[in-house]
């Protein structure tokens, strides 16, 4: 009765037509041109490399894609357990006709040709969405970027901040800052007029979110003038030598001018709350990252009382934060519960803690899902897992444990997938 | 067939007569007056608040009751999803014959006027007791409470100090404790005595616990006579200007005091820990608390080696203290696993929480719930949300995947109901 | 249709003949000599002292094993709801001829002769190793063990090392060094060769592994050869007076110094993190261990970078913990995930930590389940816990949510039961 139950229930969160609201699409090239692009997604290499393959013969340059996907396909069979193999899979079948439930060595080369062929048509990118069932996808800008060359309704700019926060001290980010607001910030009102710049330059591209990654220690303050002069003046005279009293102040100081102007243009800033960069430091490309989950939202409790007007929406790497972020999205009017990031979004996670937050975040400020893609490809089994996992969870925790009815049950679904989408940010 | 398991188990579960061993009940006025004491909970208030009503709205002082319950019931939409909202459907139906599964503006003013009508009864509250079958509840006095005017046999006291641990700077708390005692309490030894006093005075009105919630960087210390008359000397002179040592010093000498008093009274200390006060400065009334979940019992380890014969039930904040708690409850004889609190008493996590305390504490040093309610209607939904998920976990993990008869598994059940808030407290 | 599937499972899975690949079994009396060995088990001293019975009784020297059955089987009332009791049932009927599923003062003393009979039977352990199929169980030796007198094919041995790491300020250790190896370990030359020469006589022996249990707060680094001569004279001069900074160095010294001879070696270094030592001191022994869950990973970041050829099976205390066990192992090719260790060795804790090992570290990388048994007896029913609820997560997770075969869930499930012991540490 359950499965049939969870199965109902999926069918009718299935039709829905998705807005994905953080990915790291390149709206230039949005979708896979071979399977490379797939099997390259750090899912894949970090995990093979993981499992014994080393980082030296996946990243050799002078493999071929072709060969590419052969190396990593013939090394998957150590992680076909993993739900990131399961994705890669389902995203076959979908996509390029894979009849069985593996891909391996046996059958990699018809589907990578068949791959190529369709990747190749002139609106794949188009198609990806359309059997998706995906609008428009929220993008992850670098500071400098032009936005130019795409439709930024179905492709919808996001600024991502972390450089300027975390790596002012950098020459090269204070170079591109300058030539991207003509602006050179060597003061907190240099800065802070530049940022008004970035801010001006996406807003009028229909900009909907700022956002950063933040590292488990960071707890945001805010910065006297007098000392974000100081602090900007050491990183401008003293670059990557800057000393960390410095850094920190300036990263304060900047964050909270971001916060300051998401209230000014009442966009929300995306929190992406505890990453550790460059743990394993012989990792694979973006196979480097972890974390230290001994983080609390207790951190942000000034940022969140001196910005009532900000929305901002919250994703936590570690599932233990998850319970925080429950309780602080019940209490701070301005905090919304954003997906399932990263380490977080596999099914065990995933169940337990939407179970949590559907139970006792008002209903209107839960974002349920966004698939933090590289590839369009990726958008359809990513979803297809957590509208599986939310159909279980309502099936199992509304329908069955609480009574509720199967259409009252499809109809919160549909809000935390789509509806709060659309009111936390702004589109449509 | 785990559902029919499931209601059986509820159906023996809900027999029992029950004994609520924490609410907030005023024992002058245990029941509501009008639906607006059930509306004005803080869950309701601080939900709709964090759903988007203001809070100048909600705590308007020139509402009247039925207004304020118009106001809310018309801003419950976003909140319907929320166990919190169950509860108040549950015993609307309970109480006052609402027939649908909503409140709304369809049919709230119906059930305010019949609410109205059956709590104007003179003997509401202990038809609300016999229909929640609830023999007597646990009370929270305020140490200066005179306690009078009511049967304590049916209303418990239980001596709240938090005022003495954490405000004895406040000039207002040391007013009130030489009015309750007599006694000006101006360096450690009558600081003592007056402690004393109020033992002697709780213990004459049948208080069977005395109580505290705490923050998470409490860790508590004993403190020499010394260090406390300098610290209390400090807090006379200086009132709230008193600097944070000599506060830490002080609430160290009140604890540590209060757990020697508990010790020779053979009075349980019920240990609340995990709160940060007034994190949301501009939330609701009641509605601005938060946690830090990085918290450890380690802090506590002096104290439980130092009162073997002091009983601490203790109540953990964040679900991810809670293996600490099975683990603190599994080896030390004096501490006993007590409900499921606050941020931590909704379905997914006491689920979690139960499953681990019932296979791994022993069956006598777990007391599965109380309300923590402040009007006497909340028992009902409340006990009867956590009786579905003891006789769940009974059903799944101990019926099912144990083998056990179930019989047996009810057994266990009632003992974690009710047996043990007898034993521990020593009531009956 | 779940319970059957469960079943069907388990079966398969309990088919294997297996190898525990962490035991404190003493292989000169690797089987019980009377059930008193059995409730002697810490788990049941403290579980019943925790419930109430005194320390003085259950240790007391006068007693005869006959009599301390009898006072423990009378006190295990309290806590027949554990499932360590459910150990105790489980393997009392499967070797002892018990056919209630309680023990109890109805019943023990047939038990306990029957048992006391069997015990004497000279092929007893090797009939326990028969019926619980298992082939052979790894050891837990002190450095300073002869590794003589028994079979290291059946009982393999593993280089513990806590005494080394954490008590060299001890004159005792130091003694038991300097006779194990021949060498006086005055300065870091002088302890790295010793070392070595333990290295020596445990490969001589057939040892697979190095391990050591280390509380929360140690964060291994590296130490110049200056700074750990500075350490060890102090070690050498003050004993058991050394300050906690020259302690702290010799134990990062040491610890380094046996990751660097796993390297060279070849050998796994299993480390379980997380426990505090004698937090409740008035325990019976072996009961007085708790932890601070407030642990990171992060903590062993250099060490793993720094090794990246040894082999580190990692366990963790709390069950909190496991996320970050889980992501390391998914990044760090060097990091096993390894059992359910202690406290969080219960159904409620391995469910939910298996289920996220499954699905996201590689099938490679997992290794399922050890014992931690003191006595033989102990692996059937622990391993069969283990399976139950192994069968269940492949039985919902992969079987039901994610359309897997039964015959490719049983193969994974044999891989984390047995294989991954044999490609981790090399037996077979």
């Amino acid at each position: 009765m359950s499965l049939e139950l969870r199965r109902r229930l999926f069918d009718e969160l299935d039709r829905l037509v998705l807005i994905d609201p953080h990915t790291h699409i390149n709206p230039l090239s949005p979708a896979s041109t071979t399977l490379a692009d797939i099997l390259g997604y750090h899912y894949y290499t970090e995990l093979a490399h993981s499992a014994g393959l080393a980082k030296e013969r996946i990243e050799d340059p002078k493999l071929g894609p072709k060969e590419k996907v052969g190396l990593l396909v013939e090394n998957l069979g150590p992680l076909d357990n993993t739900i990131q193999y399961s994705w890669l899979v389902e995203l076959c079948q979908a996509f390029f006709g894979l009849g069985e439930d593996r891909l391996d060595k046996s059958n990699w080369e018809g589907v990578y040709d068949r791959a190529a062929k369709k990747m190749a048509e002139r609106d794949w990118s188009q198609q990806v969405l359309k059997q998706t069932k995906l609008q428009s996808v929220f993008l992850t800008n670098d500071f400098d970027d032009p936005l130019a060359g795409f439709d930024t309704k179905t492709y919808i700019p996001c600024l991502r901040t972390d450089d300027l926060v975390f790596h002012l001290a950098k020459p090269e980010v204070r170079a591109r800052l300058a030539k991207a607001t003509g602006i050179e910030a060597g003061d907190a009102a240099s800065l802070r007029k530049a940022i008004g710049a970035l801010f001006t330059h996406f807003l009028a591209r229909n900009a909907r979110a700022c956002a950063i990654s933040l590292p488990p220690d960071f707890a945001p303050q805010p910065v006297s003038s007098r000392e974000a002069d100081a602090a900007i003046g050491t990183i401008v005279s003293s670059g990557i030598e800057t000393n960390d009293a410095a850094r920190r102040t300036a990263a304060n100081y900047v964050f909270w001018t971001l916060a300051e102007h998401c209230a000014e243009h009442k966009l929300p800033f995306d929190l992406m709350i505890g990453v550790n960069r460059a743990v394993y430091r012989a990792g694979v490309y973006q196979g480097q990252d972890l974390y230290d989950s001994r983080v609390s939202l207790i951190q942000y409790r000034e940022l969140f009382n001196a910005f009532p007007r900000v929305v901002f929406p919250i994703s936590v790497l570690a599932s233990v934060t998850n319970q925080e972020l429950t309780s602080y999205a019940w209490i701070f009017p301005n905090v919304v519960a954003h997906g399932h990031w990263w380490y977080s979004n596999t099914p065990a996670f995933i169940e337990h803690d939407l179970a949590a937050r559907l139970e006792a975040i008002p209903r209107t400020k839960q974002i349920g899902y966004y698939s933090d893609m590289y590839k369009l490809e990726f958008a359809l089994p990513k979803f297809a897992m957590f509208k599986r996992i939310l159909a279980k969870v309502l099936a199992e925790r509304f329908v069955i444990d609480r009574n509720w009815s199967e259409a009252r049950a499809v109809e919160f679904g549909h809000q935390v997938l789509r509806g709060n989408v659309e009111t936390t940010f702004g589109v449509s």
